[in-house]
């Protein structure tokens, strides 16, 4: 019943994309790209988690719509400039936007979608525009920053799990969190309940961001469409990596830097990886670590006031994100 | 006296940029970068043009402020993000910064640049706010959509006057429009007196890059501090070469073309652009539309409701403007 309902919002926000009509739009070679992108076929997770926020405390979903497709149209922006800057090949299966067509449209039509995702949060009630709009601008600038400390990491030796802690909150939760608050102010909610919206949706963010590091190593190879163990495969400083690091006596640590360094058989640096997390307990801290956030997250939405029988939905999705493979 | 004030505008401008202290940010990888475009010595021509609309219709200056500031900081995001794209390496006598860090900061930089000028937009006074909004987020696609016309440009053998004109009145005219619009909103100006002053940014603004191409080639090498004809060198498809491809007959478009096409003397090239130019009557041309916009801007800034006496300054500055060397 529930996931019934949560197809149903998925759907709302499709169709809200779809009312953009961006391949009409002239010139056609700035949203093209535009449209390729937000055509995806992506779970539209923020946008669904704003609109379930907004049902939790109204009855009237209307008012949310919109911002809740302004977050949707945000986020894929941020991932069409990251897919620049990391040179990322493919996104869901797909070519990035830069390889099929180039870097200036995949410059420019970022930049329009950014414009378009304010565009979507201008058309809030007049009332709550203020307050959707700074949450919104705080936000976005924040993911600038987590996306800055993502990139400084490249060319760091070490990462201390504080500062990874800190880039994905910047990265991947404070959005996550925007897309609850900005749904339940819309429905209304007082602004307690709409901080610990928020918070819920950092921790929601925080355990996630975990589990797709694990999943990238570990995940079910068949369900996750791409070979395990990419991000180790380019170094990337993971929760993996950085707790690695941290547990590790000299001698491991030698090893992983050695495993960094060296060219190798990308299936037997995959397999020395795991071997290492393995003997550091990596994979079971990781995953504990990711429950205490997920656990964290449903404690914020029980704290907030409306009845637990309303709650159920949110509290269904975020246990079906715990047990996701993929 | 007028310029006196002009003068006070713009350091009202420069303190609120550095109030933002963004030299101090962190991660200061993506903080200095924005610091550096913003603290360019520009003219900061368009917040000026804001706060000149705000005074003639309201003794107060000071709820214009910030959203002149947006104005210039959107501005200056442009630049940063279609230098990349063009490939320039100088902008105002110093290095890109895609040049001085590389091109990920000044992706990256560029998007923080964005939503910093939305922050500056959302601290408008509420009741104007969504009025506020709806212009910056039209006016900011359409910029968007300004440059993706010329870059197609490149690739088009020949661009009609028409296409020329929509490409300036995007890419160019609609923020000057804006700046005066946003500006007058912030006076309190009324529907019909805004809207004037958005005809008159936008004539203004046609102008002002007609000009722009002349100074290109005839500018004084002195005062423009660059060699003159870079345009030419490069082909770009500028107001005179549109009009120059209109008016050549068949055997000039040849010559036109043949030049184009041609690796030859940079020194040389010029000279025979010029040279077909002057057949053609290109420059007083342009210089007769350039003057035919300034005045239809000091038209739609005549017909506005304020008394001509409270006029004078902006009078003043456009006919600065027209007049310009540099």
């Amino acid at each position: 019943m529930a996931m019934q309902n949560i197809e149903k919002l998925r759907e709302i926000i499709d169709r809200e994309i779809e009312q953009m009509e961006l391949a009409s739009r002239r010139p056609n070679e700035l949203y093209l790209p535009v449209d390729y992108v937000l055509s995806n076929g992506g779970k539209r997770l923020r946008p669904v988690l704003s609109l379930l926020a907004c049902e939790l405390f109204s009855g009237n979903l209307a008012s949310a719509i919109k911002p809740a497709a302004a977050i949707e149209v945000f986020h894929n922006f941020t991932l069409l400039h990251d897919d620049i800057m990391d040179k990322a090949d493919i996104r869901r299966c797909r070519p990035t936007v830069h390889k099929k067509w180039n870097e200036n449209t995949a410059i420019l039509s970022g930049d329009a979608m950014m414009v378009l995702s304010y565009k979507l949060i201008a058309a809030a009630e007049r009332e709550i525009l203020p307050v959707l709009l700074g949450v919104f601008n705080r936000t976005a600038l924040e993911v600038c920053e987590g996306q800055q400390m993502d990139m400084n990491f490249e060319t760091m030796p070490v990462v201390s799990e504080e500062m990874y802690l800190e880039m994905i909150r910047l990265k991947t939760s404070v959005l996550i969190a925007a897309a609850l608050e900005i749904g339940a102010v819309c429905g209304g909610a007082a602004q307690k309940d709409a901080s610990l919206m928020y918070q819920s949706g950092l921790n929601l963010g925080m355990a996630f961001q975990i589990q797709d590091d694990l999943l990238d190593l570990y995940g079910d190879q068949e369900k996750f469409g791409k070979k395990p163990g990419g991000d180790v495969l380019l170094n990337k400083k993971t929760f993996l990596l950085v707790s690695a690091f941290e547990k590790a006596n000299e001698q491991t640590t030698m090893r992983i830097n050695e495993l960094m360094e060296k060219e190798n058989d990308p299936d037997i640096k995959v397999m020395e990886f795991k071997k290492i997390f393995d003997e550091l307990g990596i994979r079971s801290l990781a995953e504990s670590r990711a429950e205490s956030f997920f656990n964290k997250a449903l404690e914020k939405l029980h704290a907030t006031s409306p009845a637990s029988s309303r709650k159920s939905e949110l509290m269904e999705l975020i246990k079906t994100l715990m047990a996701r493979k993929s």
